[in-house]
């Protein structure tokens, strides 16, 4: 069989540690392109750029594979290699990540990592993104490498749901080994956020988002709780929004329609 | 019983024809705040500004109702609208847009102006995003003027299911009225993009997204089919993006936990 062709991007930026690593793994199981932003972009959900031109420049290989760097948001990039770099061949599988820090939860919907994967599946090709619950640039990543393979091996072998993208977060790195993986459901959570105002050297006032959250969600089938208790957690993401529960009240209970 | 508090925002940016007409509506039902970006936001699906400051200033009063405008995306808009220009008053409401242009099927995910409603629902305020099927700076609204009106009523009166924010979409205005409201699931399209490649005047190559799309939906139950019949479409949206369906299928057929 052929090596799978697998597109490989992130929101930390091409020059990121996860990424690397990603490109490393992902060059054990297949032939890697890897076209990543230029600059961080995380917290850019799912935004593309449609008023504004995009640069795309090849630059260092990481090993065999080809790198390219964009000037557009996550997204764009996953448009961008499919439409334009891989020409008339075909991903079988789209990785993003590794990121630096977590996308569980809510924090799915403001993620970069996951809108490439979300614009992947919609595009037709399996795709995961992969988090790390850690923040640190030099983040220790070595307990993340079989789960990274074998979820991507996995996803390979048996394709994914149409219209289904995979959002899997890894504890970050403790003494006792990953516990190991728990399918999810997304844990029902906000952030809580004020805003700092300051003043600049100018004297001009500007506001910093801080933000913090609190887990309220009891259950123990999501990713949150998964993740609280040392396992991999694998949360299976649509971009089919409609709430289809709230049709019929809408249609019955409302002076709408 | 008191008027209701309403923030409005957009993401076409706060001098748009579209949030100007919403506000001035609102503001016949309502306390409207306008909490809008300085700067044109199309695509910026639900991006939010975490790396860097946000600027917020009052400005010219539409009407009787108070205007801000913040260097952010719109879900940064809804933040700091909620947690710091309304204090400690709570909103009632959330209306987005109206935004020049559809926000109809999986346009959703890369809406700013959807983005700013499902931030609204997560928080927890009964939101609405209202979108037209004309892009035109000068595009003609005032066909949708019953409608959105009635829609914001509804749901001040009813609230909303949890979690869900709704999705209008108008269709452009045309000889014949409107033919009602439909609550709609999303259509399933996808978008099908190619990158122009051009040089600049330096000689340096950029691209430009350039995009169509098709319905392949055969459905009579979705937004585009009500739009393309001169319905308004309503879609209540949910930001849980977990594809329920497919956990059972990766807990039974697949090796992975």
């Amino acid at each position: 069989m052929a090596k799978p062709l697998i597109i490989v991007t992130n929101d930390d930026g091409v020059t990121s540690k996860g990424i690397r690593i990603l490109t490393e793994l992902m060059a054990s199981i297949g032939e890697v392109t890897v076209v990543a932003p230029d600059s961080p972009q995380s917290g850019m959900g799912h935004a593309i750029t449609l008023d504004n031109p995009l640069r795309l420049y090849e630059t260092d290989r990481y090993g065999k594979s080809k790198v390219y760097k964009c000037s557009g948001t996550p997204a764009d990039c996953v448009k961008i290699a499919k439409s334009h770099v891989l020409g008339k061949k075909n991903a079988d599988l789209i990785v993003s990540g590794i990121n630096h820090g977590r996308n569980t939860s809510i924090s799915v919907l403001y993620s970069g990592t996951m809108s490439a994967a979300i614009e992947g599946a919609i595009e037709g090709t399996p795709s995961i993104g992969y988090s790390l619950c850690e923040f640190a640039e030099d983040a220790d990543f070595s307990h993340t490498y079989d789960y990274v393979l074998k979820i991507a091996e996995e996803v390979v072998k048996n394709k994914l749901p149409k219209g289904v993208a995979l959002n899997v977060n890894f504890p970050k790195k403790q003494e006792e080994a990953i516990k190991g993986i728990k399918i999810c459901r997304q844990a029902t959570t906000k952030w809580d956020e004020h805003f700092d105002k300051r003043a600049d050297p100018m004297g001009h006032h500007y506001f910093w988002m801080a933000r913090g959250y609190e887990i309220h969600d009891k259950g123990e089938d999501h990713d949150e709780w998964a993740i609280a208790n040392n396992y991999v957690s694998v949360v299976p993401c649509q971009f089919d929004l409609t709430a289809h529960h709230a049709i019929s009240i809408l249609n019955d209970e409302w002076e709408l329609s």
